[in-house]
């Protein structure tokens, strides 16, 4: 059976809710923020681990987390690991312990993809910026192979590990990464070779960049067929060639520059059924997430049979 | 009896659509795009030439085609044709000749209103460009005398093929033509001189442009009066002072930068009853021309009676 | 009784129907302007006095206008006077005794919060901008105490009028003037020293100018436990740090770059129960008005009982 529109998960990102305080704070404010991002119309949350992260709870705490997601009406369908990277030269090994830890975790949960990165802590400089993305990113040693070997030889072993659960992971695209041009992230997932790690094509993070950047057409046509999870979101962008200048700014789905009605099809005629994030930058993320989720579904098969057309 | 905000033809443009195999594509190919169409609220299309070229059919196709638009409850009381300039130095004998055909076949299919335009195929630095509006057009030579008789003169003639039919010619505003400015569009329209060609005053065509543009409610008042159809799109727009770079950005109508509600009311106040048409580049430009439409019939008058107050 | 989502006064600002010839207009002009306020589904106005200053009408154009409003159904909550600074060395007298004047006809419609501010007329430079903001203000003399001093006691003449009608003064934040940063404002207000002076915390005025600006938690921050009246509105921003360009563009409440989820459960926390109002610029304000007031109350409270939480 494939999901229809109304079944299919779609979930929200919580970035608008991270604070160093969360990880430790009382169940209420776990209840508060989940109630606010169920308003909205979410009844799915991509666990953001820059929210809370459930691999370093205690058993009583993660108890407690399992009780309050519930309690809110909300399931975690898929859970995302952001900026702890496993071939970090001074934190990868550390990461790499804090993963296995959290697909523990999110197999208790009942979660079932799991998506990291290769992204970096943000820059000083990046943190001075209006937006992170405005300045460049601490990335990987493009040309290193021991840096690419070890980047497949530890996505293995956690795929490996994932796999123990049916758990899926799925590898997000960023720049200055080994995953930052559709090429790149399409090798890395070639030479991982396992049948449960797949592509996170979250060509926002490309395209909303002041700088020249891949076709977003040609990115998906790449990606799409290796993509098991999908954050999704989207950017006005405008070019100035008298003076060389870029602007970006986030855009609802159905507003900015990549036509999603186009990409859903796309994914949809190769199969994809796979969890569906909304993430946005920007003002009032959690509401324009949820104007992302009703119009995603407008585009999503109102059958089942359907998809398999 | 003027039109409702019920009644109002409001067309959709298929520039999301286009692609060179549409022309000899199967009918199903059609039929699932007017499906989409309709999906997002529309009753009729713009029958926009870089989809499908009517003109250029056999009978046997047209036939089909006929019946695909019927069978998805569609009327196309527009046809738009595009960089097929009649005063183009290379192909303008052509661009004459297929005009000519797209009027017997529009008039076959019961289209009330024939969008024409002089703007040229885009340049090779317009189509490197993020947006193919971001580089300068080839244009009309502004102060050739004889170029702009000829103009007159081919519309005049076309004109005349269309009033055969009762049929109505509107001439689009488009940067770098004898079109681009609202004096030298109105001129042209005195020029040709006849009932049934008129403009259709594309100013999003205009405020979307990296360089100075004319005020659009001065466009607006100068082209009004002569407006017999009328594509309506919006843009985000600022200019940057200090450096000289401009920034624009497709948006929807409520959105942008032009005020819609008070061109719409200045239409009807000169009593404008033409086919209005929502075009929309950039990302999902099809459910953005939905939204648009649902926008416009908030604007059109409730009753009849209201448009001749 | 605190304010629910349903009940909490939203008033509409009119600049979009700004023109000279409105002051002394038939009333047909003023119920046609405000029928479409309400068609856009508001009850309340800011009565904005570029559009109609009611303390310059005579006593039977008063009665008219008051009859007017009624008609429409339309309540004006809260009054605002703009760019007639009560420092203005060359007009300060006449805006002080014209602000007396309006505090006594908005006592007499009904109005409880007056909205004023110290910035100036737009220069020359600034209107001919594509956007008044895109060039400096002529502002207040920053390092003179006179200047403030008049300013002090200024405002707290017209407090103590204001009080004698149980009526709140609100004083708007506006670049290049006293009220142009957080840490001013507060001060100006802690200086007049009145319970029923206090701020209007309008940051979408510091937003969108091309230059550097405050970070609107801060300001906000600061600002809110001295609000007393609260004209929102929002904008799209980025930076770009390779040419040092800015731009800006007016954006719907919900997607521009500031999060009012998170400032209006701040101002919530703080005890917040004033009139809100929505403002836009460009385009159809008016509409993108009519969205951000139906956004702003899936923020607030859903029952009295929740603002005190």
């Amino acid at each position: 059976m494939s999901f229809t529109r109304e079944s299919w998960p779609i979930a929200a990102a919580l970035h608008q809710f991270s604070h160093p305080s969360v990880q430790d704070a009382s169940v209420d404010v776990w209840l508060d923020t989940l109630r606010q991002v169920a308003s909205v119309g979410f009844a799915s949350i991509d666990l953001t681990d820059s929210w809370v992260r459930i691999g370093d709870l205690t058993p009583e705490r993660f108890a407690d987390f399992q009780q309050t997601l519930s309690s809110a009406g909300m399931d975690a369908p898929a859970l995302s690991i952001t900026r702890r990277s496993v071939i970090d030269p001074l934190t990868g090994d550390d990461n790499l312990a804090y993963t296995h830890r959290t697909v523990d975790a999110a197999a208790a949960l009942g979660t079932g993809v799991l998506s990291l990165g290769l992204h970096r802590p943000l820059t000083v400089e990046q943190k001075k910026q209006l937006w992170f993305w405005n300045a460049k990113s601490d990335g990987d040693p493009i040309e290193d192979f021991d840096a690419w070997e070890l980047a497949v030889t530890r996505f293995r072993e956690i795929g490996n590990h994932a796999a123990d659960y049916g758990m899926q992971v799925s590898l997000e695209m960023y720049e200055d990464t080994f995953l930052g041009s559709a090429d790149s992230a399409v090798r890395l997932i070639n030479d991982i070779d396992l049948p449960n790690v797949g592509l996170n094509p979250d060509i926002g993070n490309i395209v909303r960049m002041h700088r020249e950047i891949e076709d977003w057409r040609d990115m998906l046509a790449k990606t799409l067929p290796y993509t098991n999870y999908w954050q999704v979101k989207n950017y006005y962008r405008d070019e100035d060639a008298a003076t060389g200048s870029i602007f970006t700014a986030p855009a609802p789905l159905m507003l900015g520059f990549i036509n999603y009605r186009e990409a859903v099809r796309d994914a949809l005629a190769l199969g994809f059924q796979g969890v569906i994030c909304c993430e946005h930058y920007g003002g009032d993320g959690l509401a324009v997430s949820g104007l992302n989720a009703d119009y995603l579904r407008t585009l999503l098969p109102a059958t089942s049979q359907e998809t398999r057309a």
